[in-house]
């Protein structure tokens, strides 16, 4: 079982299912398209996922070269706290912007062990 | 022939010539860097370019991962949907953001689709 | 060594750097989330960040494809064009928005030539 490609996808869901949360604030708060800001609770929405395409670009390729090196049971460990750390952020975000940075350390996080895991394999190989 | 590869990377060469679009569009539209609105066109080829980032994000992973698992030439044919449904969306966002629908789904049902293969194969092998 | 995920990592790095450029702009010039806009500097250091997540998007996953069939110190070395290219224009972007044109050169022909590599390389396996 590549638990790897599991967290993967199911970190590009989650990706989506903000989207669809951006679109749902759409019409809640009488923001249409091409607009990108209008009411605060549509920003919230639209930065929580803004931030996480920021995150997940770094985020899957991290992921998927340090599980060419490393045990990929637990690589998917770090990923899984990477997905953990996103719905905290999010939580965070839409009860207060100010109270983002506990969510935001919860993803950047393991994006670094990641990277860091990643090019000590290949200087190793 | 690696025909994944082979529409991955024109699925990036079609995110550059949107990308190229609003450059046109700053210049016509009289949108000076770093602004990213000011006239309904040029949000128009901005917006399109900006929902094609967070497609491709999601798409080209999901494509390399289906990839490991089920025929090269049959995903291939799903990633060929996401190319023509993101030109649909292009067409029809630039003649009225309301009609963006249809080709909004023809690149994210690719995308659903190749992620629930990836999660199948991952969970098989 | 491999040395293209090297490169595919201090790319992601320097990506994060430019995003805590951002953070820090948002102090210095009072911007607070999840407003975008709001001073002439804080909008130079977010859209260094955001055309940068644009250029990550294609160039990563140009990198990895065109390592699978050429040499994997060459395809570094295109990669490390793209790194420093990102550097030159994060500087002139800084200093002019109008002379952001070379260090955009400089990002978006790596990427170019690395999808050809790889659509060349796709083709002839």
């Amino acid at each position: 079982m590549n638990y790897v490609h599991i967290v993967a996808a199911l970190a590009i869901f989650q990706f989506i299912f903000f989207g669809v949360k951006v679109g749902q604030a759409r019409g809640k708060y009488n923001v249409a398209a091409p607009a990108t800001s209008g009411h605060d609770m549509f920003d919230r929405a639209f930065r929580i996922h803004m931030n996480t395409l920021e995150q997940l670009v770094g985020f899957l390729p991290a992921l998927f070269m340090a599980s060419v090196y490393w045990s990929n049971a637990y690589i998917a460990m770090i990923g899984a706290v990477y997905i953990v750390g996103r719905f905290v952020y999010q939580k965070s975000y839409l009860a207060d912007p100010k109270k983002r940075s506990l969510g935001f350390a919860l993803t950047i996080l393991p994006t670094f062990v990641l990277l860091v895991a990643a090019i000590a394999g290949a200087m190793m190989n």
